[in-house]
């Protein structure tokens, strides 16, 4: 029998694999007397060797994969486990009281976890109650015979099944095995459907109980382009959808061969497609995509991946690696946007009731004005090795825009004062991702040299609703007539002063979205270096003046969503 | 010397009196051994006579000023104090441990606390562990000769200073001897604040400090009316401030005047001044005050003051008490408005990492729909008793719309058909609060009777700001030219429909607020009784057309919040 599921296409492509269950294993047990306390021991005995080699193995994977930074956190896990205390405690427990391997384990585990714990304000000895769980969770796993998911250990094709994946978890992943992935939570903007994009593997997300309905090696098909799972397929399905990846992998070579080309719509008229990275290391898949640049370098990973505010010349590696990368095009680099639900280890922010109505992005950068000076004074330091964009996050009023743009201008003074060259042909744009930006937009666009539309929350602040949230996510709505309408009145605000708009939010890549967009003159487009293609190839199918008119009609004529689907749909059967 | 501090002004009018501190007592002890046990019992005794004795006084003051039902929380705190155990328990730990009753008390209401608590399943244990918390605090005030305040107990003339003022202490308070407050933290929109105008008593909020500056019985001036606070002031401010206190009083006289009067503007335009309130006992102030109707009734607070959802009978009675309250005039009665920051104990909400963006008001009413057709038979069935207006909030899509008139008009016809009355006049409209609506206004305008802008939410999102988020309260801008765009669009487009716009946020009787509002075409003004004669008397002086052409200034020249108060202030010179 084929189960189906239907979740969000996240991330293009069709996987077929055997699944990989990345979920809490049941470490469940009961505690029995013993009468072979010597039996105990070496069960114990085993279950430590054998977890230390699985960590030495995660460890060097890691390191070669991802980095000896991120493996270091292993060794910590290796020395507890080496801990003779932790050991013969458990050992004596055993001893004395008789008591299986399991219990015992339990029992001092959990000790150690709470003395460390209580150390409240010690965050060294917090994160060592955290190695204990981790490394005890492990040893019980073998004691008891349950697999505990390491992703860094997967040597074989599979396709991921997890409730949600951590930014840890996708780090560990290795590329070569893992196919596709599928979650019971989240939605297109979520964390992990933004990293399938960006490792450019076929996922679907939020299909509410994939977990519960997949078991360890059960055969599966992904559909990423469709958002379908299919469980248990049977040969004849397999082969139907052999036959479609095949197809999609014919339509990604079509599309390759877009690569160098502009991006021009069918009527002649010219876009540029750009590509959102967050590293450096995102430049292979802007070059092997052929994207026009960079339309959001989100500086945030610098702080994120850090144990400390990223110093001066740090960053100014990272923002001269990226503009020296893209063969002199733009780059539109984003000052920090932490807070939300962004959080640096090393920077204390208040416990707020609603983090995504708080202090976050300029906020923080024009209140704590030391870290804001410092990314400033390396994005003017690196402007001289490519064409710079700098652009300011959760702009709300015309006085935030011009309090950055002021610190800007007395940073480039000083530099300049010290001898140091700066280009002068830095732009400096906003974001609009706030609706009072959006109202506004003709106001800013006297002051600024360029928009950049952050549909992600310009959408959830519009609608009031969190697009985290599952009850409300019904509400976040990209082609709600409301938003389109604010889109309009920011795009025609910047060409009435001569100033381009991107967009650098989901909406600009999205499929539906891009014949509105088009039609109402956005500028640059930018997205997931793995869309630039498709979106390119779409663009070429339209007329620019149809879009127009389909766009207007939208906005004129429509009271819902789904009229602005159906209208886009209509237009779209009649092209194909 | 004379001290003084600035917050902000939240209720008006001038308060001089000797401060009465409502602030978290120091409980503090040492843990002492004794030699004298029957000392330290006898001490025991005494204060659980004394606690008795003052909660005895607090039930009956709470029973006769607020009601019944408010003082049977007492009646649990009395019987924690009878139980023998609980006395029995802390004379048996002084006795075997030979120490003294403070320390004892600490362990034995700790126990108990801990072991009630625990019962996570068991909301009634849960509640025995507050009532064993606050008894306990009250027996160790007495033990340590604390004051432990109790708002409920006092019987002089004083001002309330407080950290912040819970809806609990305000509903204690005795109307004939606290003159007025003064609170640490809260805004213009903070519940206390809403509280002080409805009480009509002079408030500041908002000083951040107070509660640090000012010592029990200290003579202090609150001047609401500019935010001031003046701590023990010399003989000559107080006479200053007496004057002052007597010229707002004839102030006031001169607006009473205005209690029968039509709202006119300077020029001769009509607008209506409208009274904001929560429950039927509210009535008093709005008959009083001269409003001319109700533009917004809150009903959740039937649902917040209620042990489990109100009957359709309980609330058909508070609808249609109001109904005939008002003298035929019109009641705007707002469905449901519960979640974000309102919970109810007997509703189990999702924890929402962001509830100002989630599950509430509306978007509750459609997904769990018997609650919410419950309240709108018992609207429809009050309609006959006068002129209903019924409205929902935190509408976002016109489906939404659409979604809950049908349930109306379903609800409408199966009363009908069991031949209950029902009127044919009730208009139906909704809150404008979320953007998208406002910016879609002129689809709504074509479905709905009216619209009612919601000015504190409409703010909050508009702006991408938590209002109580005091990080980023300075971005809580009423006057942003975005907000009086929004606010344009709205206006015309319902009046381009034929319909009528209200407002019933804190804006509308705001006295910066009202020239811009009457100048762009409002209609109905709906606000704390308290500020409806003021109101009425500032519009007398302006002129319809004048203020038309303030506003649209304010809309197409200015950029920035600044530029539209100097506009304003520039204008309020000229009238003075």
């Amino acid at each position: 029998m084929t189960n189906q599921l239907v979740g969000i296409a996240a991330s293009d492509g069709i996987a077929i694999g055997k699944a990989y269950l990345l979920t809490e294993p049941d470490l469940s047990f009961d505690k029995v007397s013993i009468t072979d306390p010597e039996g105990e021991i070496k069960r114990l005995l085993d279950s430590f060797e054998k977890s230390k080699n699985e960590i030495q193995g995660i460890r060097e994977h890691v390191a070669k994969a991802v980095g000896e930074d991120e493996a270091q956190v292993f060794d910590a896990h290796l020395m507890v486990l080496s801990d003779p205390e932790l050991f013969d405690g458990i050992k004596n427990d055993i001893t004395e009281n008789m008591i299986n391997a399991e219990a015992a384990l339990s029992t001092v585990a959990k000790m150690y976890i709470n003395m460390f714990e209580s150390m409240e304000d010690n965050p060294y000895m917090q994160e060592r109650a955290a190695d204990i769980k981790d490394v005890t969770e492990r040893v019980m796993g073998h004691l008891l015979g349950v697999k505990i998911p390491s992703p860094a250990t997967i040597n074989e094709e599979v396709v991921i099944v997890a409730k949600d994946l951590t930014p840890s978890d996708t780090a560990q992943l290795n590329r070569d095995y893992v196919k596709g992935f599928v979650t019971d939570i989240g939605g297109r903007t979520s964390h992990s459907a933004i990293m399938a994009r960006s490792l450019e593997i076929p996922a679907v997300v939020g299909t509410k109980e994939v977990t519960q309905v997949i078991a360890e090696g059960d055969m599966v098909i992904i559909d990423g382009l469709e958002g379908d799972i299919i469980i248990r397929p049977n040969e004849e399905t397999i082969a139907v959808y052999q036959e479609k990846a095949a197809a999609f992998k014919e339509q990604q070579l079509e599309w390759a061969k877009l690569k160098d080309s502009k991006s021009l719509s069918k009527d002649g008229k010219q876009i540029e497609i750009a590509a959102n990275i967050g590293t450096p290391k995102d430049l292979t898949g802007v070059i092997e995509n052929g994207a026009e640049g960079i339309g959001l370098y989100r500086t945030e990973f610098l702080y994120m991946d850090s144990e400390d505010f990223p110093t001066e010349d740090e960053q100014y590696e990272a923002y001269k690696a990226v503009l020296e990368g893209v063969n002199g095009q733009a780059v539109v680099v984003r000052t920090m946007d932490i807070g939300g639900d962004k959080e640096l280890p090393y920077l204390q922010l208040p416990e707020e009731m609603n983090p995504f109505l708080g202090y976050r992005a300029v906020r923080i950068s024009l209140a704590e004005t030391e870290m804001f000076r410092t990314q400033l004074r390396a994005l003017l330091r690196a402007s001289v090795h490519g064409k710079l964009r700098i652009m300011f996050p959760m702009i709300a009023t015309v006085n935030e825009f011009r309090d950055a743009k002021a610190i800007l201008d007395e940073e480039k003074a000083k530099l300049e004062a010290e001898g140091t060259e700066v280009s002068n042909e830095i732009q400096v744009g906003i974001m609009i991702e706030i609706p009072a930006a959006a109202v506004l937009a003709h106001q800013f666009a006297k002051e600024v040299d360029f928009f950049s539309i952050g549909t992600n929350d310009l959408i959830q602040y519009t609608m009031a609703a969190d697009r985290m949230n599952e009850r409300v996510s019904y509400l976040y709505q990209p082609y709600n007539p409301a938003i389109l309408t604010l889109l309009k009145h920011v795009i025609d605000s910047a060409h009435a002063e001569g100033k381009w708009v991107g967009m650098c939010g989901e909406m600009a890549g999205d499929q539906t979205a891009v014949p509105l967009l088009l039609g109402l003159g956005l500028d640059e487009f930018s997205m997931s270096a793995s869309s630039v293609l498709k979106t390119r190839s779409l663009v070429a199918k339209l007329d620019s003046k149809e879009m127009e008119k389909l766009a207007n009609k939208a906005i004129n004529e429509c009271a819902t969503v789904e009229e602005v689907i159906a209208l886009v749909e209509e237009m779209q059967e009649l092209i194909k």
